[in-house]
């Protein structure tokens, strides 16, 4: 641990914790322990940030020091019982950020998934409702109290995982009333659960039945919309999916304009499926994040690089479409634009819960290293939600902390469908998991 | 529900249940029930067996009685509160089982999967003792505490998931002592957690170091410990890998005699790189399952089918492993082998403990139906271990049941990564999910 990021320890700064956690090995992401993004360089770095037999002293929600667990063993004579966590040789990460998600919305498709399997088209399954229709129709349909239960289970597997923020999308409303329902929802659960949630605005998802073949009334609409859902704080950044099927980039610049107006940090869901300029577009209103970007060029890596625009990779949706064609890693790496994974949870094209699997995916299917998709579900996916003070382990940050039964980092990557949980701490406050 | 299978009711039958549960909506995977083997006409089958406002009374361990909600709602007065399981409309199905593992083993195997991320070749890995050498020396060197400890932690997330039978290998001592401790936690794990465990003996796994170049001589070890670990009660079938890199198919034939001689069941590892012969060496032993499959050819398919023999698919080392070579699934449908799957959970092709995970892949990865992944996780999996009382649920069967917040069967493969497990009984005796 270098030396220069300890503090001397006064015994009237050991007793001002609030909590204490010792006996940790600390994976903290923090730059100031040698975790370095410059992948291509791994020379002078740390991986993971790592700190072995080191402590964490607590207070008012923060962290508020980090160092040897002898620093500190000699004082804990201060503490009661319950102000102290004996991590007993276990792991420490930052809590998981799972920084795109759609997980409320109402019904679900289990039965297209069983149709397309039994030999339907997609074609069939529209011609009778099917797709984000139907979920459109759930959604519209569901009380406020079933959308929040629905939803409450999908945050509570993440949850136990691990997860402790959470990005939530609207868009399977499509109208004011909805989507406003579906926002609420977002930051109940939130509350209740003491769980950070960021909330995005995602009217511009797709086009309601009842707009067919008016796109540009609807994109008014939803520039209406927006700063109405916004003056009732319900809005922390603005998505659109810019598509052939979708949106056209044009259609999404004339969101972002009033997301701009507002203040309002933009994301967009780009090059999934085609390459029409959807990063390029993020870049340029200096976005936070650009998400999927199977087909992104080497162009419009640039421009996120130069921006600062996290690349958030999808590898549930990857995996659910049985998707042959890979975002261009190794262009990102080069570039160094910070990568994060998150699970993108939707009804639809990734009906997953795990963020950890989604990390499994990452190293799977996308070749990435587990440090690499580590980093994507805690620094980087800080960095998409714009949260400056969560997904890293350093004194001044945010006590969002996932304690975990691992012999090593990389276990939370190779291992698929073991939970090894042991509980996270949010904001300070503990919540083990059984 | 075919009236005919509906037994009539006195009130001196129904007072002797042990146990009722009521309101339930099940899938039976009875043949009684409508569900039909036969996949090429579903014409006259119901899906999963399905019966609907069903329940189920249970005596001795037993399933004695299926029928109507209606028929029993009246006896209810007659039964004390923790008698009766009000089900509330969730889902039934036969406890899950999990034929073929290799869940108890030494250390793991992340270092590894990290390396590989970082360029590490197999044979890098190799030549500093890596590959399932390191599991050999990790299981060698575990106390017989520790492999337990470790071995239980997945199993443990194999029946949270609903599962109720699982199927455990040696394997990885490839010496006596070390086989010999490794059924002997398989059979612990099932006494403490009463859970069906069926022990495969599997030292034709790997040759190990000690008998480098040595194959012939390791294989007369192997059929020369098997009768003896068999007479302490250790040994249910007889597994090998049959495989270039593993044992050829005459020598398995030498470990098959031993069985036959000792009136063992036998299995194998066949077809997962390249075709050796192995489905028709299991076909002629009257086998009870074939499993990977991979490279199996219509003619092996045809013996499988004649023979009775299971087709066991394991989509986890297929997606860890980067495979693209799909198993026949088309030609096992044509000729109605049974097709199971299971996790194939191992340290280091599919360190997988999600058997609802291995449906989905199933599923998603080798375009299977709901309905054929969740047949493979009860009624064939039974057969794949030759448990004829187990996997389905009619009278007479085993009272093993999952109990599932869903609301349709199709949602077990559906979701990914969300457990809607609300327990599982086991032989009679439930254990609630929390
Ligand atoms: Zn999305
Ligand atoms: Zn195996």
């Amino acid at each position: 641990m270098p030396n220069s990021h300890t503090q001397q320890l006064s015994d009237d700064t050991i007793t001002s914790f609030d909590h204490l956690i010792i006996n940790a090995n600390i994976a903290t992401f923090s730059a100031q322990y040698g975790f370095g993004i410059d992948t291509n360089e791994h020379a002078d770095n740390t991986p993971y940030g790592q700190l072995e037999n080191a402590a964490i002293g607590i207070k008012d929600g923060k962290i508020a020091w980090v160092g040897a667990h002898e620093q500190i063993a000699t004082h804990l004579l201060h503490y009661q019982e319950n102000q102290v966590t004996d991590a007993d040789g276990h792991w420490i990460t930052p809590g998981l950020i799972d920084c795109h998600t759609h997980i409320v919305y109402g019904g679900n498709r289990s039965n297209e998934f069983e149709a397309r399997l039994h030999g339907s088209s997609y074609q069939d399954i529209a011609a009778q409702g099917g797709g984000i229709v139907a979920t459109v129709s759930a959604t519209r349909a569901a009380s406020i109290e079933a959308l929040f239960i629905q939803s409450e289970k999908r945050l509570l597997a993440l949850i136990k995982e691990g997860v402790t923020s959470i990005e939530i999308k609207s868009g399977y409303g499509l109208d004011l009333d909805t989507e406003r329902k579906m926002l609420t929802v977002a930051r109940q659960l939130g509350k209740k659960h003491n769980i950070h949630v960021s909330t995005t605005y995602l009217a511009a998802h797709a086009l309601p039945p009842e707009y067919k073949a008016r796109a540009d009334d609807y994109i008014k609409q939803v520039c209406t919309w927006l700063p109405i859902l916004h003056a009732e704080g319900l809005v922390d950044a603005v998505d659109g999916f810019c598509e052939n099927i979708a949106f056209s980039s044009e259609q999404i610049r004339r969101v972002f304009e009033v997301a701009r107006s507002l203040d309002l940090p933009v994301k967009l869901h780009a090059e999934q499926l085609s390459d029409i300029g959807g990063s390029a577009l993020v870049a340029e209103y200096q976005g936070l994040s650009s998400d999927h970007l199977e087909h992104l060029s080497e162009d419009d890596i640039k421009k996120m690089a130069a921006s600062n625009t996290v690349a958030v990779l999808l590898p549930g949706a990857f995996y659910t479409l049985r998707d042959t064609k890979l975002p261009p890693i190794d262009a990102l790496r080069k570039h160094n634009v910070p990568m994060a994974i998150s699970t993108d949870c939707n009804p639809g094209t990734s009906p997953l819960t795990s963020l950890l699997l989604a990390m499994n995916m990452g190293c799977t299917l996308f070749y990435l290293t587990p440090e690499e998709v580590l980093a994507g579900a805690t620094i980087h996916a800080a960095q998409a939600l714009g949260l400056t003070q969560k997904g890293r382990i350093e004194v001044g940050c945010d006590a969002d902390l996932a304690l975990w039964d691992i012999t090593r980092p990389a276990d939370l990557a190779y291992q698929i469908g073991l939970n090894p949980s042991a509980g996270i701490m949010s904001q300070g406050q503990w919540r083990k998991t059984v």
